[in-house]
């Protein structure tokens, strides 16, 4: 930080303050109290003069302003890449740390990208002022993948996501929602082509290219380069600076499933070291924030239902190949709005707070 | 055959007509007129006496017997392992061929496990009098990547399966429509643990180990060595099976999703030669029993909602990884009951009647 004003609490900024991930925001600040002093929540124009609960009280939500970030110590954001790429700049020429959770900055050579409990380390250099957070599915999986590269080095990844529809923002849940409501308990749905997709009709869509319920959609986000989705090559490229292995083969496919919310991800991860699946276990047990439900014997595993609205990245399946001794396989769950995206942005804001009162 | 007679047409028993790929298997004689004389259902003694419709014409099941096989030329199973393996031997032991879509002789040595568009050459040599049908995950990938093997060379491969509540038959499909009436339309239901589990309970769970409405469950089949499903390791022995690589690096992870009918399978193969997604698209437009669907750009791949009730395997997302000129990922879907089951072992049961009437 740039000040360190003895006797003062910092100010933290709260960007969408309204959205779907600000919302979890909020609640995830009444759940940890005694950090911050004031909490201001800042939104669009469309959202501004709303109010909002914040640790038990009605405050106004303010609109974007280069003077809303007077006085701010870390403005967290949010928002759509746009406007992050516009506010983010100004929130740190205001003398605030933007930590910024759009992809607006992730792949910036001068913009640290971090998971505390993998690159902790790397939030003292921000030359900009900010501080990026993963992709939501990256999340899902990296602070678990990141352990066990630390143990036995990672060399390669493929990479298979089961994700859920609030990674779509609320207009995704609102559609599945919908889906939902027209084809529940309608038993001869789903069993011919296209009667989801006559039953929901065009507008049923919502942010999907198809139909989610009774459907998965092998899509999220936007084209790129050789039919990759923009999801996918974010798993691949964000893996790789997170971990800091440059080189690193990272193969993802991205699929959207009908679930509310918590993406899960298939792992199977290639490393330089033999690992069997107790070593693997292992490690995973004493990993910060990682959770393992590994029993199947006993029908125990993670599923997005069960994990929904914790906080740890939950690991299950573990398994070594019976073809490679060096590889593994996983079944990891993250809460995509918690970790995936409010807690790990958060836990960014926090370790910036705590350097300014200690130091 | 065994047989020769001219002038007549083959009889062909369906064991375990009155189940869930039985009905299918119905359901496509209709369709396809003209090749067999006399169809005979045949169940269980609890659905015996029964009648189904077939080509048009109620006939009244069979029960399970020796005698039942008598004349019959071809029978076709769609029943449990351990009524296959009974039964199995004893059609055969009277003349017939046993089409069996069981696990019970998948990987038997002296039984050929056949997908007539990648090994009909496998057909002739059955010293058991058993030909064995693959696994439905298997079924809904190995045509493509078949095809591709003899383009390019298969090397190794990863599977991350998104499979149909109809894999776990009639009870699969009932818990699941069970589920979604629970919480079909239900707004709060998904967002925090365990709310589904809690909406359906205990009882509501079905053949799943967790809920399926609103979730993914990591878990198909029965528990195997090192922690694999038995699931897993159909893939992995069924693919080396089938594709005549003893030594192919299979690693799968088979994960249920809240769909009705279609397996969908993300799989990243590794080829001994350099493959780009336009020649692979070319040898997959190319290739019997495949439909490619991929320009995302219009939106446009398989989903399992989309291509259920159809015959092929459908592939999209052909991309070539950016790490590694060999390696190329797909997304494939197939109908489980149809090519999954019941179409895969009709068409080897057709075959074996091509044989017999023209040679």
């Amino acid at each position: 930080m740039t000040s360190n004003e003895a006797g003062r609490r910092p100010t933290l900024a709260v960007v969408g303050a309204t959205g779907a991930v600000g919302t979890v925001m909020l609640s995830l600040l009444d759940e940890r109290p005694g950090i911050w002093g004031e909490i201001r929540p800042i939104a669009s124009a469309r959202s501004a003069g709303r109010t909002v609960r914040v640790r038990g009280a009605d405050v106004v939500v303010q609109a974007l302003a280069p003077e809303v970030f007077d006085g701010v110590d870390v403005a967290v954001f949010d928002v759509p890449d746009e406007v992050s790429a516009r506010w983010a700049p100004v929130a740190a020429a205001h003398g605030a740390v933007a930590v910024d959770n759009s992809g607006a900055f992730r792949m910036d050579a001068d913009v640290p990208l971090v998971v505390p409990e993998v690159n902790a380390d790397q939030i003292p250099t921000r030359p900009r002022g900010i501080i990026a957070n993963p992709n939501c599915t990256t999340l899902s999986m990296i602070v678990a993948v990141g352990a066990l590269h630390r143990a036995f080095g990672l060399e390669s990844m493929f990479a298979a996501s089961y994700q859920a529809a609030s990674g779509a923002g609320q207009a995704g849940i609102d559609a599945l929602y919908d889906q939902l409501t027209v084809v529940g308990g309608t038993r001869e749905l789903g069993r011919t082509a296209g009667d989801v997709r006559k039953a929901i009709g065009e507008d049923g869509l919502g942010p999907f290219p198809a139909p989610l319920a009774l459907n998965v959609v092998p899509w999220a986000g936007s084209l790129k380069d050789g039919g990759w989705s923009s999801e996918e090559f974010k798993v691949r490229n964000e893996s790789r600076k997170i971990l800091g292995i440059p080189d690193l083969r990272v193969s993802a496919t991205c699929v959207r499933v009908p679930v509310i919310t918590t993406h899960a991800v298939a792992v199977h991860a290639r490393f330089t070291r033999p690992v069997t699946a107790d070593e693997a276990r292992t490690v995973l047990l004493n990993a910060p924030g990682v959770a393992v439900v590994d029993d199947p014997s006993a029908g125990e595993f993670p599923t997005p239902a069960d994990v929904v609205g914790t906080d740890p990245t939950w690991v299950g399946r573990i398994r070594q190949s019976p073809d490679d001794p060096h590889e593994v396989a996983l079944f990891l769950c993250g809460d995509n709005l918690r970790k995936g995206a409010a807690l790990n942005t958060l836990q960014i804001a926090e370790l910036l707070v705590q350097d300014w009162l200690y130091l």
